[in-house]
């Protein structure tokens, strides 16, 4: 709407329409989509945002765009969501260039082929001084299975896929390189921290395992302990057992260096990795059926009567604070 | 996701939570909102953003969320589609205040009310130097019914509600104050076309009329003359007759002091009318059932074989360019 009409109209036919591949798209030449849930099918919609010099740094174009378009499929995931497409509300910074279009069109292209989604439409504005990617995903579920965030009972077990911290400690050591050194980390270590903050890898192939067996279910994004106490929506206690939270290489070797660094890892958030609570009977046929997806998960606490959240194995002097995540 | 959690919590629960009339959205207490289409209808998507200082200027907070909202809602208009509901992701720039985010959601919750849509989900984000209001709006419509933006064929009539030039002259005068003294206006006048550009009208009330009747159709938001173009899918020619573009009393008396604000008017955008082309059998009725909905349409042209678009009636000595519009 917002760049010369004729300018915006060259670089969605160069950049955009090919990703519209969805026949609802009407190729983004129409100024929306039509989109037809399957029958007896929900959509479920979610939209979260990225700016620059806030979410990311210097990062490449195809990175920026594909972690836009994955935090967004993480929450799908964790709803229960198949994924099936996505509208994209593009600030461009000046001094925009071709090339920088094509590196992030090249990195939704590669996204899109490996989740099954296409770009649905989209919008593209002048912001001056910052990127902003602004993502708005659509999945679908069978009618009325949408894993709800709150709702854990005591007795449930808490699961968490993936590992933990991962993002958090590659975004310290981004922010402070002398970091990585101090904690003596090697490079294949500490290059797996960086992309574990670069790329988030949504946990789409569990959908189908948290509509079946979760009683509610959240991904992590504003830190593990802080997201963990959302799946309460009252009358129940989250509790986690932090000896269990499931920990990489380099976390641990890095938490091995700089115990405090425990703190980064529950509470530093961006793990894009799923947290739910599992009734007791259902706990054995959950991890079968995401073992079955190819995605690990671990049991790392239970549901207990109460309210709020609780970790036990603690480390002596290790002090989680409000366990919220803040990108300030 | 990026201000302080609980900050945001906060100001979700203060401001946006209210606006999440539907049960789908969970009052804003989960991740993602359910979407159940009625039976034997389709959803039609469509998101639009605005920046501060680009698409806005010093505007109240409750303007800004209305516009960024409003702009979504004529282009589910003119595809035919009834507004259901809405996604925001919201940039704000530093300094932000709660007074500024109490006003700003006193005017979507003053829309929902007038055209029945609910938040279904939002994402709060810092975008430091300036506020950036990205919106994601979803209609339903009967299956098959979406109306589309090419398509038109020769023997259409070209129609267009409401009046044209009203907002691009009060942008005009905004950024010139002295224009409105040069052109002799009263102040009615002055305060109607800047109105016209704070607030647009989306034609809801016509979405059966234009499922019912016309071709193909748009919404008149980059000019009227680069707009009605894109009803020509090819094998067609945009006609538009510039005697008959319905004028408002102010744009009649503007274009009457200085003739060469009809390329304002025809080119300059952010009309949000809607442009249709409709079969000659059908221009009757449907003039008709826009009447009964309350919003004037006019016949301004035809389409004829050929391509591209003509613009019959101009005085001597206007050129309008290649009828695009730029916010540059």
């Amino acid at each position: 709407m917002t760049l010369p009409a004729t300018r915006e109209a060259a670089l969605i036919a160069r950049h955009f329409a090919p990703l519209a591949t969805d026949p609802g798209a009407v190729g983004l030449t129409d100024d929306a989509a039509v989109v037809r849930p399957p029958p007896g099918h929900d959509l479920v919609v979610t939209t979260d945002a990225i700016a620059a010099r806030i979410h990311f740094l210097d990062d490449p174009p195809d990175a920026i765009a594909r972690k836009a378009l994955r935090v967004n499929l993480s929450d799908l995931a964790a709803k229960g969501a198949a994924p099936f497409g996505y509208l994209l509300s593009l600030g461009l910074a000046d001094g925009w260039t071709d090339d920088f279009l094509a590196g992030f069109a090249a990195g939704l292209a590669a996204d899109q082929a490996e989740y099954g989604v296409s770009l649905l439409g989209g919008d593209t504005i002048r912001t001056v001084e910052r990127l902003t990617v602004a993502v708005t995903a659509i999945g679908t579920l069978p009618a009325g299975t949408m894993v709800r965030r709150a709702g854990a009972r005591p007795g449930d077990v808490l699961f968490v896929t993936g590992t933990i911290g991962d993002a958090a400690l590659g975004v310290a050591m981004r922010y402070n390189p002398a970091l990585a050194g101090r904690l003596g980390l090697a490079e294949p270590h500490r290059r797996h921290l960086a992309e574990r903050n670069l790329l988030p890898q949504p946990r789409t192939g569990i959908a189908a395992a948290l509509r079946t067996h979760a009683r509610a279910a959240l991904d992590v994004s504003d830190g593990l302990v802080g997201d963990a106490a959302k799946l309460s929506g009252g009358g129940a206690r989250v509790v986690i057992d932090a000896a269990a939270v499931p920990l990489s290489e380099a976390g641990r070797r890095a938490i091995a260096a700089d115990p405090a660094l425990l703190k980064t890892v529950l509470t530093g958030g961006d793990d894009f990795e799923i947290v739910a609570a599992v009734p007791p009977d259902a706990a054995e046929p959950f991890a079968a059926d995401c073992a079955d997806a190819g995605v690990a998960v671990t049991a790392i606490g239970r549901i207990d009567a109460g309210d709020g959240v609780a970790i036990e194995g603690l480390p002596e002097g290790i002090d989680l604070g409000t366990g919220g995540f803040a990108h300030y």
